[in-house]
């Protein structure tokens, strides 16, 4: 148990759910999904079942440092990790490694974002717990692939191959990563059977991340192996401040793991969502009679459907005739749009900067 | 000109233009039309060209005999006539015809609601001293008809006959009202030729009027002619609190005009509009190049048309994929409906109402 260790990705800035999400908000600390827990909190909720709680790290941007204190009471300030500038996943995972390895050379870790739904928990734990056994004994990457079961092209694809782990005859070989493709491809890749989505999250030892940073990201490597001395340290935060941000922007699905040999996939059925969109999100709120998901103890609706409304609690909104729309108001902004065109929201949060400017 | 005076109908509580106007603020203290001015005030101005400003007279609730001080800071208190209850026009009509005879037996009156929308005010002026001074010399009542251009169904139309008041050939006889026709008969009306939409505003001698009220509506006539004494004096004020609620709940229109004997009709082709509804009113907003009307400094739209929006100055506001919507904000109430269907808006209001009791 106390070489478990896992590392929650937190640091999005979150604009594509604008405006209840924002830069001094981001959406792994707000409650979402409507169940009490912030995004952040669930996932450390559920990596509590596998890990010990003292060897749960998050990473995040410096200005969320106080956020995640605020949420996860029970967490020590050492296992904050603040990144001083954004730099994609690479950086913050090589830095999480050399860390946990400078705690116990023997660790593995679970690193996993903060942005997923899913409700089979106990699947989750035997799933994970099964990785993290196979990552200690092997040099192995490990993802965990999805069934997909629609052709997403907001997704990544993972196509696996015949080759297996071992006798298990579970984790399988990866053959290639296919990061959002078009519908047409999309379409092929459910058909063909051997795809599944990439979820995201990843297993394996300090060992063998370190080692693939050797390889893949020598730059990356370098500047963490030199500050070696400082993780745990009261240097440390120095450390990171001065050469975080000289590390390259790069993200460990296309640094490490697309040029890796030695990366498998444990393909599950798991129901599992990136809560990366409206719509997304959409899916797993409660509907009314209408399917409308609403939020706000005020709200009227009328010849209404399909829509996604979050008001203010007690503000009066009388909605007529919307179909498919997103409707949400937070700190005196309101946002109303078209579902199926919520990816012009970050346009639309540029544009009111740019006004607001004004 | 002592003879000439005018009064203003400023009762109404303006639930269709919901949220912007509400119970405590009707539209007509309202500047919908984004002049700078309220209806109300614009009615005032545009009068105060025909008449003395000691003649125009504003017949409100009691509630709202405050606001009327506020705007119109030239009115004299004993110029607001405060209605203790809502009878319609016909009581509030009397009210103001017998307070004006103990002030001047010789006296005309105009009667205008202050809902109106009037650009051409000189064409107004002039049409208005025609009646009056026609209703001086002869014992009529005269109302203003307005060319009808549309088959629309919301308002009173007047047929007027080929029989004429006198040489000068302008004002004419009427024949029949139709109040709120079918799609049908408003086609219909607009074919014939002979008709006219009804103004509502309506020209005649305090002597006339009176003397239509003993004929049709006695029982109104003799509450107010008991009072005779009381007008202009500090008894006034008791005497309607206790007398004005007992009489009945009719409109001029329908207890006086589509029953006497001796109603004629200026026929004319001012531009003119009943702002009875937020469609009516759209039709007078300055209209952005996707023909939307936009009150709000902070509003972005995108792939929008034909809207009315009204949103707080500093409020953000993005709005995507709307077409032909009413969009208001204020006092913390959000109404999104489509144009066509706001009829509904009475409903909601109810609604809204019941909602806020529990």
């Amino acid at each position: 148990m106390k070489n478990k260790f896992a590392v929650i990705i937190a640091g999005g800035i979150g604009s594509r759910f604008w405006p209840i999400s924002n830069e001094k908000l981001p959406k792994q600390f707000l409650d979402i999904l409507g169940t009490g827990e912030s995004l952040l909190q669930q996932t450390f909720r559920r990596l509590s079942k596998i890990c010990p709680r003292d060897n749960i790290l998050i990473v995040t941007h410096q200005n969320y440092k106080n956020l995640c204190k605020e949420q996860i009471s029970q967490i020590k300030e050492k296992n904050i990790l603040s990144e001083p500038s954004r730099r994609n996943t690479a950086p913050c995972i090589a830095y999480a490694a050399f860390k946990i390895r400078s705690r116990n050379p023997k660790a593995s870790m679970i690193v996993a974002p903060c942005d997923h739904f899913i409700p089979n928990e106990k699947a989750f734990k035997k799933i994970i717990n099964h990785c993290l056994s196979k990552s200690i004994k092997q040099d192995i990457l490990i993802t965990i692939g999805i069934k997909a079961t629609r052709p997403e092209t907001g997704y990544g694809y993972i196509q696996f191959s015949d080759k297996k782990l071992d006798d298990s005859n579970i984790i399988k070989k990866v053959k290639t990563f296919s990061e959002k493709p078009s519908q047409d491809l999309a379409l092929q890749f459910i058909d063909s059977g051997d795809f599944l989505w990439n979820s995201g999250i990843f297993i394996w030892s300090v060992d063998s991340i370190i080692k693939a940073f050797r390889k893949h990201l020598f730059d990356i490597y370098t500047i963490f192996e030199d500050g070696k001395e400082y993780y745990n340290t009261i240097e440390e935060k120095n450390f990171i401040n001065r050469f975080f941000p000289s590390c390259k922007n790069i993200s460990v699905d296309y640094g490490i793991m697309e040029k890796s040999e030695n990366v498998y996939v444990y393909p599950t059925e798991l129901t599992w969502s990136d809560l990366g969109t409206w719509s997304s999100l959409y899916s797993h709120l409660k509907l009314d009679k209408n399917k409308n998901a609403v939020e706000g103890e005020r709200v009227l609706l009328y010849n209404s459907s399909n829509n996604i409304v979050k008001m203010p609690k007690d503000k009066v909104t009388v909605l007529h005739g919307l179909d498919n729309y997103i409707i949400i108001e937070r700190d005196n902004i309101l946002l109303i749009c078209k579902k199926e065109d919520e990816q012009n929201i970050k346009q639309f949060v540029e544009d009111v900067k740019k006004q607001l400017k004004n």
